[in-house]
């Protein structure tokens, strides 16, 4: 199989980060990286790492027009650009079938409303949050409370000092698992944490906790990876990493593992 | 409804807090209470922890029949015994249809294959770790490693000084998880720990950790709880408590969440 | 050295548990308690725990004057009662020279300020919370503060979900630290967790955090153990067991360890 | 007062991002840098961090004698470069009187004489782990195992999964605490865990852990720094961080609080 050809939007903090994960990929191609700016000052987004070979051109948003990616194909967009990032290609994705993995953090109702009127033509995937770690969490914690819904249940979030409001993850996951995030979600701020969440399940004779550290904004080049090579298999629609996940779960609860029973 | 009928085997330490966990429920009602001895010095297990109403009378091991299990009938047997406890009860749960939660922690691997056959007559839920966290806890770690088969994976455990051998649910993790126990179990011995249960999966950007803290036995007696409100409403068969509790997550994460993403 | 003769006030709860601690440690002969009853149901403390000899008779805090203490000598008095338990023995153990050892979480500052006044006449140590592992938390906290005052403070503290105020401790700490505890203290109730108090430095390149969990109240029985111990070698004064561990540790860190550099 | 002027050996990984936290604190103002290397790429340290203006220009270690410390004065040298890198310094050193803060991992004890022989002439301080956290962490662990000596201690590391050796420092902690480090040493590898130490004390009845977390290697420089403005005060002698440590809090335990009581 040939490689997955790939063009990025977005090449601000995360951005250059999820390029530099796309191209040490060895199933994946970036041909292309979209910025927004006039005249981007480096030509290639290899620049930015000292490799040696020149990969993954860099555009600006400005010169963009159906011809564009016509004349530079590719599989798959993955965006992590702005909020307003996806009105350049959402056009483009569909009249072509170019799927769409879409990582902003803050859309408003309306814009993922456009996404799923775009997932008519083509296969697209949303998740404000598109680390691997911080889905399974939230997947495991929802199955957690389907189990036990009488448990009490806590969400610790830590980072540094300067991160002003409380995580949106968390709050997610105080929705996700019916509780009032200002009771349920305690925001710790000190020094230079990068970034941890912790639900906790409260029963009366034991404790069940999940947790997630984040190392490195890598991880979110990492989910992109995860969620764009799942959706190049997939005929269509509009996903949710979430729902990716639940999927390959699902799946492997399926298979009875009695081998384990017999040690 | 009326209240489930159930009977106890085995009132060591452990037997003990799990009866007077089966009296508290409000859907159960025990009946009796085997225990390995000749003459009770106890006539009811509600002696045991001053309640004013005489409940769950006990009785030695050694004067049942199957007469006994048809005058005293229940709908269900938890055994919190020994590995031969099964002995004096298996043959009447065929005959009579009683259903079995066995809750021992090593039974060699022929009393494991009796129960197998048993329940061609009867519904058997044999469990060696009947936590419901411990359970979860094995599930999640699974269903992880069949999403990121590549991440490293390190248990730590924690119990109090005197306790000799690594954890059996530590070690029975490992081998679910496709570690060598010898490299991936880590055994720490303090103080009064009463059991804390760790994996760490660790990526190049970001760590997942699952954990359980018992806090006390009495959570064994919510597992048996649990399992036993379960197969009650089952049709025969042997089980599991991983997989009941596989059941009820699969179960879950089939209904998909959207309302979460409008959020 | 013959035994150190204790008697103890208050047998609640609490009070049960430390006379056990007490009973159980060999240089200790608890010789009374005395409880907050007409007519006590049990005549030895002893016997609240099956032991096979009678210790610890107990009396009634009515039936006592200055001739009970004069009949039955004690070195140390261990005060778990109440608010106001210290009225019945303060003015004899001033005149006998007995020590006190007082344990009562929330009395009001004219008590301190009379326990210390009766520090004139004999030795007294008071402690609100007379854990060892707590008390040395404050203290190693506040070290940490004294040589990063700049990093940013948080504290958690985690308990079963019916205890309704934040924890004193930790608004203590927080205090101690020049922290405001509605800021810097996070209270996370769950299930039945005992006790967790953890408290966070952070700067910008690490972190460190301080933490201290219970297992069981007899905690307080050992720390009473240590302040008794202490106590009677010392002559006369009022003391906090904040004061004992940082004479300990001062001590401690006086002897400088050059050896630990050269392996 | 002026700023102090330091010098910096060695410009490796961790010796640049020393280099960055010295030209970053107010009052330091770092004079040049020494590395092992024939012609240095870049003219100046700033050049390496996008700075204006160009500061601490770099020299090879080959092209230095007694002569370039006269004429590039400097209060204290800062050593993060390799074993043998105090030899071009040390004797200038001692004939100028410029101080020394070295924090090189793994010298043979013959250094660590010279590097006494040499306090007498100036002011040494000598620390494998210059990080303010782990000699924190140090201290406290060596206090709490004054106070309760007969606690259960267990040393728990986790590091990136690369990282073959038990950390050195875990290592030295288990020693300090007078424990078997084959023993009491758990080394956790998994993925990207930048550092993490945590020492456990086990009680019957309560468990405290102390732990750091460490988030970069900027912690080095923050050490350095620290280090660095203490020694500046100091008139020669011998010193190490956990020595300092001691010191910053020995004089601070010995001021009572009595205002906490009060509260």
């Amino acid at each position: 199989m040939g490689k997955i050809n790939a063009g990025l939007f977005g090449f601000g903090r995360t951005g250059r980060i999820v390029a530099l994960e796309l191209m040490k990929d060895p199933e994946i191609e970036l041909k292309w990286v979209v910025r927004h700016t006039q005249t981007p000052e480096a030509h290639y987004a290899s620049d930015a790492f000292d490799c040696d070979i020149d990969e993954a051109r860099i555009y600006s948003n400005l010169e963009l027009d159906i011809n564009f990616f016509r004349e530079n194909p590719v599989d798959v967009i993955v965006d992590f650009s702005a909020i307003d990032g996806y009105q350049t290609y959402i056009g483009p994705a569909r009249e072509l079938g170019i799927k769409v993995v879409s990582a902003i953090s803050n859309y408003p109702e309306e814009v993922v409303k456009e996404l799923r009127c775009a997932a008519k033509d083509t296969t697209v995937l949303y998740s404000p949050n598109i680390t691997l770690g911080i889905n399974f969490l939230l997947i495991a914690a929802e199955a957690l409370h389907a189990l036990i819904p009488y448990a009490d249940i806590e969400i610790i979030e830590e980072h540094f000092r300067d991160k002003k409001d409380p995580s949106g993850t968390a709050i997610k996951m105080a929705k996700l698992l019916q509780q009032d995030p200002a009771r349920a979600v305690h925001s710790v701020r000190a020094g230079g944490i990068i970034g941890h969440h912790e639900v906790i399940f409260g029963l009366p004779y034991q404790t069940i906790r999940l947790s997630h550290d984040s190392i490195s904004k890598s991880a979110f080049g990492q989910g992109a990876i995860f969620a764009l090579k799942q959706i190049v298999q997939m005929d269509g629609g509009f996903h949710t990493m979430e729902e990716l996940l639940r999927g390959v779960i699902r799946e492997n609860l399926s298979t009875l593992k009695e081998e384990v029973l017999e040690d």
